[in-house]
Formats: C-alpha cells, sequence, structure tokens
C-alpha cells in the first residue's frame, strides 16, 4: 500500500491509484479499508472495483456499510447486487432499511428470491430463522451415496453448505446428518442411512435465540446446525461463517456494555464524535445519578468529616477498592454466563463462593493498607481502614456476583451489570461502611 | 436430568443413574457436565462412559480438564488415548503437563505419531505451527477431478478436513486452493488448475500468532487456512473448530482483563474460591498502591478541605464520573484494535476524536450535575462542579483512548488497560485538577 494510506487516497481523489489498489487486495483487505472510510467515501471507492470483485466485497461489508454503498449506486446495479445476494445475507442487510424500501426492493426480486426472502422475514429478529440459509441439499437414508453425490451435483451450487448434510425422512423430519466427505470415502453403494450420525444430532427451531444457535455451533464445531419448525421439519441450516459473525457482534455488544456505553454500530473509526458521545451519554447520565448517592452519604457524616478532616483523604481508596473487587466478580460471573458455565440455579453457590473471595482479597489488602497508615498516620486510623476493607471487599464480590445472575433472571442482558455500573451502586455502600467503622472505633 | 443434577448424582456416587445419564446425553451435554465437576470427581465421572464416546468426551473437554482426566484413568487406558487424539490437540494437551510426563507419554506413543507431534511441539508456543494440522490432503494442478477424489478416498480418512485442499507445485509451494465441493461438482476430467483459487489466497507461516491467524479464519470465513515454512513450503492447515477455540480463550481472557483479573485457567465453576482469589489478588494490590496516589493527592489539598468541607461530599462523584468516562474511551479503543478496526499509526486521530468525546460528555454531565448544586448549595459551587466535570471528562477520554494504543506499541497487551486501571489512574488526577479548580473559583 507504499506509504499514502488508503484512505487518504480516497480522499484525495487518486481514482486510478485507488483502482490499482483495489485490483491488488484480498476481498479482507479492501473490506477492512471500506469500513474505515467516512460514509460518503465508502461508496466512492467501491465504484471503483472491478465488477467480479464487486459482489464478493459486498457480501463481507457489514449491513451498516453495505447501506452507505447502496446509497451511492444507482438503481438498477442495486437490483443486481440485492438479487445475487444469499437470502439469509439479504434478510439481515433488509432488517438495516427503512420499510419503504424495503418494500420497493423486495418488488424488484425474482420470484424464487422473494419467496425465499419473505420467509426469512417472516421470523423474529434476532432468531435462528432469520439467520438461517433456507437453500441446502437434504437426502433420503434409502439412497446410495452414488446417488447423493448426484443430487448434490444436480442441487449443490445454490446451496451455502453441501459440508453438513441433513438425511430427511418422508415428512421432512430430521433423522440424520452425513457430510460429503462421508459420501466421497464411501463406496458408491454404500446407504445414506449408513453412514449418516443419528446420536444426539444437534438442531434447533426457527424461534431459538441467534446466539444460542451460533453459541452451539462454536462449542460444537459443526459446519451447519440444521433449524426444524415448530413441527419439527427441517426448513433451513445456519452455517458456520453466519453463527461467527452473530458472535462477533454478541461479543463487541458484550465488550461495550463492559465499558458501561451502549454499542456502537459500525466500524469505530467510521462514527462521528458525535456518535461515540450518543452511546456513552445515556450510561454516565444514569451513572451520575447513581454517583449523586454518595453525595447525600456524605451529607449524613459531614460532621463526623468535619471533626476528623483525614478521614476524606481516604475516601477514593475506600470506594475505588471497593468498586475494583466487585468489577472482578461481575465480569468473571458475565463471562462464565456468556460461555454457559454458569446456569441460575447456581447462584447461591456462586455468591458463597464469590464472599469468600472477597473476605480473603478484603484481609488482604486491609493489611496491606493498614500497615502504611498505622506508621505514617495512627493506628485508629489504620484499624478503620483495615476493617472497612474486609467488609467493603467481602460486600463488593457479593454484589457483584449476584447482580449480573439476578439480572438474567428478570430477563435483562447480564452484560448490562458493567464494571462502572457496579464501581458506581458499591461506591455509596462503601462511604457507609467506611464511615460506620470509623464512628465505631474512634467512638464518636 | 430429572430433579436431581448431574454433579450430585456423581458426588452421591449413584454409578448407576450417572452412566444412564452419559449414555442418553450429547457429547456438549456431557462436557459441559464435566467441567462443572470438582477436580476429583471428574475422573471418577468420565470412567463411567461408554468406551465408544470417551474418545469425543476426552477431545471436547479443556487440557485443563483433560489432566484431570488422565490423572484418574490407569496406565494403558491413558496411552490409548492419547495415541488416539489428533496431533494439534495432543501437542496443546503436552503444554499443560510437567516435561517428564510428556517425555515419557512421547515415548509410548506410535513412531508416526511421535513424529507429527515432536514437530508440533517444536514451534513456539502461541504460534500457528503449534496450532495447524499437519495432516492434511494435497493435490496437484495437473490432476483431473476424478484423480483427486480418489486421492482424498485413499487419504482422506486420517486429515482433519476434506474441505479446503491445498494445491502445491514441485516445490511444495502453495499455489492455490479448492475444495471437496468444487471437486465433486466439475466433470471428473476437468483439472485441478481450472478448479482452483488463486487470487488473494490467505496464508501464514508458522510464526504468526495464534491469534492473528484464527481472526484471519474468521473474518474470511474460511475452513482451513493454510500455514506454511519460512520458505514457503507447506507444512499444515488450521482448521476453522481449532480456530475457534484459541478466539474464545483469548476473548475470556480480554474479558478477565477487563475486569482487572488474570485470566482463569478452566471452568469457573471448577475453580476454587482460593483461585478465584489468586488470580485477583495481585491487580487489586497494584490498583491500591495506585490509589495511595489520591490520598497523596488529597492531603496536599487538607488545609482546603478543611476549610470548605462540603468540598469533599463531591469527591466520589467527580472522581467516579472521571473513571467511567475514561473506562469507556479505553474499552472501546480496545475492542475496535481487537477486532482489527483501528491501528497504532490511528493514534493521533483516535485521541483527537475522544477528546472531542469527552468535551462534549462532561459538558453535558457538567450542566446535569451544576444545576441541582446550584439549587441546594451555592452559585460557587456548582460552577466548581461544572468546570471540573468539563475537564475530567476531557483528561479521561483522551487517557483512557490513547494508553491502549501505547500499550500495544510497548509490546503489552492493550487489554491489560483495563476500566479498573483506567478508573485508578484517572483517579489521583481528577482530584488535582478539582482542586485546583476549586481553589481558583473560590480565590483561596
Amino acid at each position: 500500500m507504499s506509504d499514502v494510506s488508503f484512505d487518504e487516497l480516497v480522499r484525495d481523489g487518486e481514482t486510478r491509484r485507488v483502482a490499482e489498489w483495489l485490483r491488488a487486495s484480498t476481498i479482507l483487505e479492501i473490506v477492512d479499508e471500506l469500513a474505515r472510510l467516512d460514509p460518503e467515501d465508502t461508496a466512492v471507492a467501491f465504484r471503483l472495483l472491478p465488477r467480479d470483485r464487486a459482489l464478493d466485497v459486498f457480501e463481507a461489508l457489514d449491513p451498516g456499510d453495505q447501506q452507505q454503498v447502496l446509497d451511492g449506486l444507482r438503481a438498477d446495479r442495486v437490483r443486481q447486487i440485492i438479487e445475487a445476494l444469499d437470502p439469509d445475507d439479504r434478510a439481515r442487510l433488509f432488517d438495516e432499511m427503512p420499510a419503504k424500501v424495503v418494500t420497493r426492493l423486495l418488488g424488484q426480486l425474482s420470484a424464487d428470491e422473494r419467496t425465499l426472502t419473505t420467509v426469512l422475514l417472516g421470523y423474529p429478529e434476532d432468531s435462528a430463522g432469520r439467520l438461517m440459509s433456507p437453500e441446502f441439499v437434504s437426502l433420503r437414508a434409502t439412497s446410495t451415496a452414488g446417488e447423493a453425490i448426484e443430487k448434490i451435483r444436480r442441487e449443490g451450487l445454490d446451496a451455502e453448505t453441501v459440508y453438513a448434510l441433513p438425511v430427511l425422512d418422508d415428512h421432512r423430519h430430521l433423522i440424520g446428518i452425513t457430510g460429503l466427505r462421508a459420501l466421497v470415502l464411501a463406496p458408491t453403494s454404500a446407504r445414506v442411512g449408513e453412514l449418516m450420525t443419528t446420536d444426539g444430532i444437534h438442531q434447533v427451531t426457527t424461534d431459538t435465540d441467534q446466539e444460542v444457535a451460533a453459541r452451539l455451533v462454536r462449542e460444537v464445531g459443526l459446519i451447519a446446525l440444521p433449524v426444524v419448525d415448530s413441527e419439527g421439519r427441517l426448513v433451513g441450516v445456519i452455517t458456520v461463517d453466519d453463527a461467527l459473525r452473530v458472535l462477533e457482534d454478541e461479543e463487541t455488544e458484550d465488550f461495550a456494555l463492559a465499558g458501561g456505553a451502549s454499542p456502537l454500530r459500525g466500524n469505530y473509526l467510521a462514527v462521528s464524535a458525535f456518535g461515540l458521545a450518543r452511546v456513552r451519554a445515556l450510561w454516565l447520565l444514569l451513572l451520575i445519578v447513581a454517583a449523586a448517592l454518595t453525595v447525600n452519604v456524605l451529607q449524613v457524616f459531614e460532621s463526623t468529616l468535619d471533626e476528623v478532616v483525614t478521614l476524606a483523604l481516604f475516601i477514593p481508596l475506600i470506594t475505588g477498592t471497593g468498586g475494583n473487587s466487585g468489577a472482578q466478580a461481575s465480569t468473571a460471573v458475565i463471562r462464565a454466563m456468556a460461555v454457559g458455565e454458569v446456569r441460575l440455579s447456581d447462584l447461591p453457590r456462586i455468591v458463597w463462593r464469590e464472599a469468600r473471595v472477597g473476605m480473603m482479597l478484603g484481609l488482604m489488602l486491609g493489611f496491606a493498607a493498614a500497615l502504611p497508615v498505622v506508621i505514617l498516620y495512627d493506628a485508629d486510623l489504620g484499624t478503620i481502614i483495615m476493617i472497612a476493607l474486609l467488609i467493603v471487599c467481602t460486600w463488593a464480590t457479593t454484589v457483584g456476583s449476584a447482580l449480573p445472575l439476578l439480572a438474567r433472571r428478570a430477563g435483562v442482558d447480564p452484560a448490562v451489570v458493567s464494571a462502572p455500573l457496579i464501581t458506581t451502586l458499591v461506591d455509596a455502600s462503601a462511604l457507609i461502611i467506611y464511615f460506620v467503622v470509623a464512628k465505631v472505633v474512634l467512638g464518636l
């Protein structure tokens, strides 16, 4: 990419060099660069792509970027691209578009593709039905391997995968799974029924949450996951690449929440500073309202503070340490829930463990912090800080571990119980603990 | 699983019911339950598995759990299992074992398997060479599709995948990629050379970082990624399931760091309370040392505090808000780096954007917080809080966005710059800003 970066070339209108670079780069490199551009430049650069690469690049873009690109293209080119997309990718793109535009584009599709797409769009958002590909090759248990391979040669060109092949009975119920590899390795006269796996086949229904389905694909290492309707008939398959996209989006969302912000739609660099501020503002406002609690707590203890102003010096240390140990506990539990290691029913066991963890950490930190305080200030202050840290840490890990589980029980995404939220919530209670301990020790 | 949970059945020694459950469940369910058990129970439950399912379950366990299982088995059974593993899975397990045990186990392997394993173990830890499978089927461009399929039938049984097939020249250099699907769909007389992709083939070298290679597999949606040695000769392929495992581990690690803790080895529930405390203790100690800075800062301003004790009431609000906006910025940048949206060279652009974001957020929060303060306290205090929040937020987002990038430049994992670290670092500077603003406004 020489010394000048791609986005500079585009911004400077160096059409020839942009086109050259687009010819010489891999699809992934192109997608990466397009996603980094300012929205209006994305369409400009896309138009310079050679025709034969344009569709591959388009398919690999995020729906947001896809829309940017379409906005900059002529109507007939838009129709071509939409028609060429896989039905599941098309449904995903339509999700992001205004209903009026979707209706118009649907009307321009060929009848076959239109039917496939409207079926997908009929399933609830974020459901496995939306994610699946309705184009698959299914086999019969009574066919021979040779016949099956013939069928794949006839129908396989349109299917999203032929590496996982569902085997169906007369009622389109899934009775087994096989793969192209098994068919090719077997003698041509072998029956599909002998080549298929029937034990513990993983499948989901169209209503299953996309994330649950995608996680299953990853955990089991599947190439494709069969999706059945409410009567158990096979209606589609979720391929591994689509599952991975869902998981990456989900993880990006979890990370945003972990940092106390709403998820960003689109590439970090392509979002404007105002856009960044917008996804964070609501959370910060909520957190500052919660932080107002600390002001009230301190007001209650203002006379104590007035008497022993030295107590104020340790306020950030006490609240900070409580917040940090609470954040550690909540992050560990949220991740364990996300990867399926922990269930709701584990709540008592987890809280009891985390309380003990908090006690151990509190003891250690209490000693570590009290020692210099005893030396530099006095023994009373050291005692206060030791006891306060012990109680605060135990309380913080208990709250931090229980809240994500309680959030799930209340039907809220546990990732919402982020480190910033825990920190802020623990702050006020940490102050109460600190000042009560201080009053008792100092006999105020 | 009826009303009694699996772990209770195991703990109560209900051998018959445990065996029954193990027969009736899917591999994934079994792996999930085994991983949740206390270490000593894992081996007990594993021994009750039917022989034909034991290897599948073993392969799906984490290396830590695998070791627990092996510790509870007789030597000849251990040898059987180790021999049956794929070379890359075996190398991953050996990584976790004491060198003495590895040497003994290597000695018991068949010559072929031993060679494959020692080659893998020769590559650096966390390199693509360690992750790849050395068992693959390669083709020649001059073969026909029919000949290629014959070759796959002969050699494909051992290979980890036949869905992505590297095409090599006489010097074992990668010249193209094809797949079983293309071979099956083509006429048997077609040449492999016409069926392969040659443009923009993705490949990595044995030294490439595992995470980089795995991310490439996910981004491009590959079934297998070719790995070449320093002379460009093909030595293995990384399959999508292995890549996904690496990414999940990496993401779990990033989450742990985001919460300010070292990554946990193994299932959350299987780690003891003491083990949990251990991975968190070091971070908390570091953070409390950093928090000691806040004590020093407050000491400097103790006389100001003594004069206007009301200032103390807002300390947690100021530090908390600064910490939260810094955490938001660092989380966003860390994630953008992890998914490859942002590079080191973007540093100036990012910091400038984040500074503006911080200013906008600071303005908004400043007004939101100052209004009630002006009403409930007085105008001076309101002014102090407004100005302090504006400066603190701008400073916090700047620091929060710059530190992860600087960490990467210094060769440190950016995920180490966690929300707790940013919060603690920002605390002391936020206090300085707050008190300086207060002194100026109050004319002290």
